[in-house]
Protein backbone atom coordinates (compact mmCIF):
# COMPACT_ATOMS: atom_id res chain seq x y z
CA UNK A 1 0.00 0.00 0.00
CA UNK A 2 1.23 3.32 -0.79
CA UNK A 3 0.85 6.73 0.86
CA UNK A 4 -1.12 8.09 -1.72
CA UNK A 5 -3.44 5.27 -1.47
CA UNK A 6 -4.31 6.16 2.14
CA UNK A 7 -4.49 9.42 1.39
CA UNK A 8 -7.10 8.78 -1.07
CA UNK A 9 -8.82 6.29 1.06
CA UNK A 10 -9.02 9.07 4.13
CA UNK A 11 -10.13 11.96 1.31
CA UNK A 12 -12.85 9.56 0.23
CA UNK A 13 -14.39 8.96 3.96
CA UNK A 14 -14.07 12.53 4.53
CA UNK A 15 -17.68 12.73 3.20
CA UNK A 16 -20.63 12.10 5.30
CA UNK A 17 -22.52 11.33 2.22
CA UNK A 18 -20.02 8.52 1.35
CA UNK A 19 -19.43 7.22 5.05
CA UNK A 20 -23.75 6.75 5.10
CA UNK A 21 -23.50 4.87 1.78
CA UNK A 22 -20.63 2.65 2.82
CA UNK A 23 -22.98 1.76 5.78
CA UNK A 24 -25.41 1.24 3.63
CA UNK A 25 -23.63 -1.90 2.07
CA UNK A 26 -22.87 -3.34 5.12
CA UNK A 27 -26.24 -5.18 4.52
CA UNK A 28 -24.94 -6.22 1.27
CA UNK A 29 -25.00 -4.88 -2.42
CA UNK A 30 -26.69 -2.16 -4.24
CA UNK A 31 -27.70 -0.47 -7.19
CA UNK A 32 -27.41 3.00 -7.67
CA UNK A 33 -30.80 3.79 -7.35
CA UNK A 34 -31.14 1.91 -4.35
CA UNK A 35 -28.17 3.84 -2.70
CA UNK A 36 -29.65 7.36 -3.96
CA UNK A 37 -33.23 6.75 -2.09
CA UNK A 38 -32.32 7.19 1.64
CA UNK A 39 -30.63 10.79 0.31
CA UNK A 40 -32.89 12.37 -1.66
CA UNK A 41 -30.12 13.13 -4.02
CA UNK A 42 -30.00 13.10 -7.89
CA UNK A 43 -28.70 9.70 -9.54
CA UNK A 44 -25.85 11.69 -10.99
CA UNK A 45 -24.87 13.10 -7.45
CA UNK A 46 -24.93 9.76 -6.35
CA UNK A 47 -22.99 8.43 -9.22
CA UNK A 48 -20.41 11.12 -8.03
CA UNK A 49 -20.06 9.93 -4.70
CA UNK A 50 -19.78 6.52 -6.28
CA UNK A 51 -16.91 7.30 -8.32
CA UNK A 52 -14.35 8.76 -4.98
CA UNK A 53 -15.36 5.39 -3.55
CA UNK A 54 -14.80 3.08 -6.17
CA UNK A 55 -11.28 4.93 -6.95
CA UNK A 56 -10.37 5.08 -3.68
CA UNK A 57 -10.64 1.01 -3.33
CA UNK A 58 -13.91 0.97 -0.98
CA UNK A 59 -15.90 -0.27 -3.17
CA UNK A 60 -16.11 -2.30 -6.31
CA UNK A 61 -19.00 -2.43 -9.07
CA UNK A 62 -20.91 -5.56 -10.89
CA UNK A 63 -20.07 -5.79 -14.79
CA UNK A 64 -23.95 -5.87 -15.49
CA UNK A 65 -24.80 -2.90 -17.54
CA UNK A 66 -28.05 -2.84 -16.50
CA UNK A 67 -27.41 -3.59 -12.53
CA UNK A 68 -24.05 -2.54 -12.07
CA UNK A 69 -24.48 -3.42 -7.74
CA UNK A 70 -22.14 -1.87 -5.36
CA UNK A 71 -20.18 -3.72 -2.78
CA UNK A 72 -17.60 -3.13 0.14
CA UNK A 73 -14.13 -3.76 -1.09
CA UNK A 74 -12.81 -4.32 2.40
CA UNK A 75 -8.87 -3.69 1.86
CA UNK A 76 -8.91 -0.07 1.75
CA UNK A 77 -10.62 -0.19 4.87
CA UNK A 78 -7.83 -2.72 6.30
CA UNK A 79 -5.17 -0.42 5.15
CA UNK A 80 -6.62 2.26 7.45
CA UNK A 81 -7.32 -0.28 10.31
CA UNK A 82 -3.38 -1.01 9.92
CA UNK A 83 -2.13 2.56 9.71
CA UNK A 84 -4.33 2.68 12.90
CA UNK A 85 -2.07 -0.25 14.69
CA UNK A 86 0.94 2.46 16.34
CA UNK A 87 -1.58 4.99 17.87
CA UNK A 88 -3.78 1.71 19.43
CA UNK A 89 -0.77 0.83 21.61
CA UNK A 90 -0.46 4.90 22.46
CA UNK A 91 -4.21 5.03 23.93
CA UNK A 92 -3.64 1.33 25.54
CA UNK A 93 -1.14 2.39 27.02
CA UNK A 94 -2.27 5.79 28.27
CA UNK A 95 -5.22 3.79 29.72
CA UNK A 96 -2.79 1.46 31.22
CA UNK A 97 -1.08 4.37 33.07
CA UNK A 98 -4.35 5.55 34.26
CA UNK A 99 -5.61 2.69 35.80
CA UNK A 100 -1.90 2.32 37.47
CA UNK A 101 -2.44 5.52 39.07
CA UNK A 102 -6.14 4.95 40.14
CA UNK A 103 -5.07 1.26 41.67
CA UNK A 104 -1.77 3.48 43.48
CA UNK A 105 -4.66 6.37 44.73
CA UNK A 106 -6.65 3.48 45.80
CA UNK A 107 -3.57 1.85 47.92
CA UNK A 108 -2.96 4.89 49.53
CA UNK A 109 -6.62 4.81 50.22
CA UNK A 110 -6.71 2.25 52.39
CA UNK A 111 -3.59 2.58 53.56
CA UNK A 112 -4.99 5.92 55.19
CA UNK A 113 -8.28 4.27 56.42
CA UNK A 114 -6.44 2.03 58.11
CA UNK A 115 -4.26 4.46 60.32
CA UNK A 116 -7.59 6.09 61.17
CA UNK B 1 -19.13 12.92 18.53
CA UNK B 2 -20.71 14.50 15.51
CA UNK B 3 -20.53 13.10 11.90
CA UNK B 4 -18.71 16.68 11.39
CA UNK B 5 -16.09 15.59 13.42
CA UNK B 6 -15.38 12.63 11.93
CA UNK B 7 -15.46 14.35 8.55
CA UNK B 8 -12.87 17.00 9.73
CA UNK B 9 -10.52 14.30 10.88
CA UNK B 10 -10.85 12.02 7.74
CA UNK B 11 -9.86 15.61 5.86
CA UNK B 12 -6.81 16.13 8.15
CA UNK B 13 -5.60 12.47 7.67
CA UNK B 14 -6.09 12.95 3.69
CA UNK B 15 -2.39 14.45 3.45
CA UNK B 16 1.16 12.52 3.74
CA UNK B 17 3.10 14.88 5.51
CA UNK B 18 0.14 15.61 8.54
CA UNK B 19 0.18 11.54 9.17
CA UNK B 20 3.88 12.12 9.23
CA UNK B 21 3.72 14.35 11.75
CA UNK B 22 1.24 12.26 14.01
CA UNK B 23 3.71 9.14 13.25
CA UNK B 24 6.58 11.26 14.63
CA UNK B 25 4.50 12.18 17.71
CA UNK B 26 3.84 8.84 18.89
CA UNK B 27 7.61 9.14 19.76
CA UNK B 28 6.82 11.99 22.16
CA UNK B 29 5.94 15.53 22.70
CA UNK B 30 7.82 18.11 19.43
CA UNK B 31 8.34 22.12 19.03
CA UNK B 32 7.23 23.28 15.39
CA UNK B 33 10.66 23.61 14.80
CA UNK B 34 11.75 19.86 15.46
CA UNK B 35 8.73 18.80 13.39
CA UNK B 36 9.87 21.17 10.95
CA UNK B 37 13.13 19.37 10.52
CA UNK B 38 12.60 16.04 8.26
CA UNK B 39 10.48 17.56 6.13
CA UNK B 40 12.80 20.42 4.85
CA UNK B 41 9.13 22.67 5.31
CA UNK B 42 9.61 26.58 6.21
CA UNK B 43 7.82 26.66 9.61
CA UNK B 44 4.72 28.51 8.18
CA UNK B 45 3.98 25.76 6.67
CA UNK B 46 4.67 23.15 9.27
CA UNK B 47 2.65 25.65 11.71
CA UNK B 48 -0.63 25.18 9.00
CA UNK B 49 -0.57 21.76 9.18
CA UNK B 50 -0.21 21.62 12.58
CA UNK B 51 -3.40 24.08 12.73
CA UNK B 52 -5.58 21.30 10.65
CA UNK B 53 -4.65 18.67 13.23
CA UNK B 54 -5.35 20.61 15.98
CA UNK B 55 -9.00 21.94 14.65
CA UNK B 56 -9.52 18.09 13.96
CA UNK B 57 -8.73 17.27 17.35
CA UNK B 58 -5.90 14.62 16.54
CA UNK B 59 -3.43 16.89 18.62
CA UNK B 60 -2.86 19.42 21.00
CA UNK B 61 -0.63 22.24 21.75
CA UNK B 62 0.97 23.60 24.98
CA UNK B 63 0.24 26.92 26.47
CA UNK B 64 4.04 28.40 26.52
CA UNK B 65 4.43 31.33 24.35
CA UNK B 66 8.02 30.65 23.29
CA UNK B 67 7.87 26.62 23.46
CA UNK B 68 4.62 25.72 22.37
CA UNK B 69 4.84 21.71 22.32
CA UNK B 70 2.60 19.72 20.16
CA UNK B 71 1.20 16.42 22.01
CA UNK B 72 -1.43 13.78 20.03
CA UNK B 73 -4.92 13.84 21.40
CA UNK B 74 -5.99 10.12 20.90
CA UNK B 75 -9.50 10.92 21.27
CA UNK B 76 -9.88 11.97 17.65
CA UNK B 77 -8.34 8.65 16.41
CA UNK B 78 -10.36 5.91 18.66
CA UNK B 79 -13.72 7.78 16.53
CA UNK B 80 -11.99 6.14 13.81
CA UNK B 81 -11.27 3.21 15.40
CA UNK B 82 -15.15 3.03 16.74
CA UNK B 83 -16.34 4.15 13.68
CA UNK B 84 -14.35 1.23 11.57
CA UNK B 85 -15.59 -1.61 14.34
CA UNK B 86 -18.85 -2.79 12.23
CA UNK B 87 -16.40 -2.66 8.76
CA UNK B 88 -13.73 -4.77 10.88
CA UNK B 89 -16.68 -7.25 11.44
CA UNK B 90 -17.52 -7.42 7.65
CA UNK B 91 -14.29 -8.57 7.09
CA UNK B 92 -13.79 -11.33 9.69
CA UNK B 93 -16.97 -12.84 8.74
CA UNK B 94 -15.19 -12.78 4.71
CA UNK B 95 -12.04 -14.65 6.07
CA UNK B 96 -14.25 -16.84 8.22
CA UNK B 97 -16.22 -17.37 5.19
CA UNK B 98 -12.99 -17.74 3.12
CA UNK B 99 -11.85 -20.32 6.21
CA UNK B 100 -15.03 -22.59 5.85
CA UNK B 101 -14.67 -23.07 2.60
CA UNK B 102 -11.05 -24.32 2.55
CA UNK B 103 -11.58 -26.46 5.29
CA UNK B 104 -14.75 -27.88 2.95
CA UNK B 105 -11.98 -28.31 -0.05
CA UNK B 106 -9.62 -29.83 2.01
CA UNK B 107 -12.14 -32.40 3.69
CA UNK B 108 -13.76 -33.19 -0.36
CA UNK B 109 -10.06 -33.75 -0.96
CA UNK B 110 -9.11 -36.49 1.97
CA UNK B 111 -12.48 -38.71 0.76
CA UNK B 112 -11.05 -38.22 -2.69
CA UNK B 113 -7.83 -39.67 -1.52
CA UNK B 114 -9.42 -42.30 0.45
CA UNK B 115 -11.31 -43.68 -2.54
CA UNK B 116 -7.86 -43.97 -4.86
Amino acid sequence: MTSDRLTSTFAALADPTRRAILARLVAGEASVTELAEPFEMSLPAVSKHLKVLERAGLIARGREAQWRPCRIETNALRDVDDWLERYRRLWEERLDRLEDYLTELQAKERKRDRKK
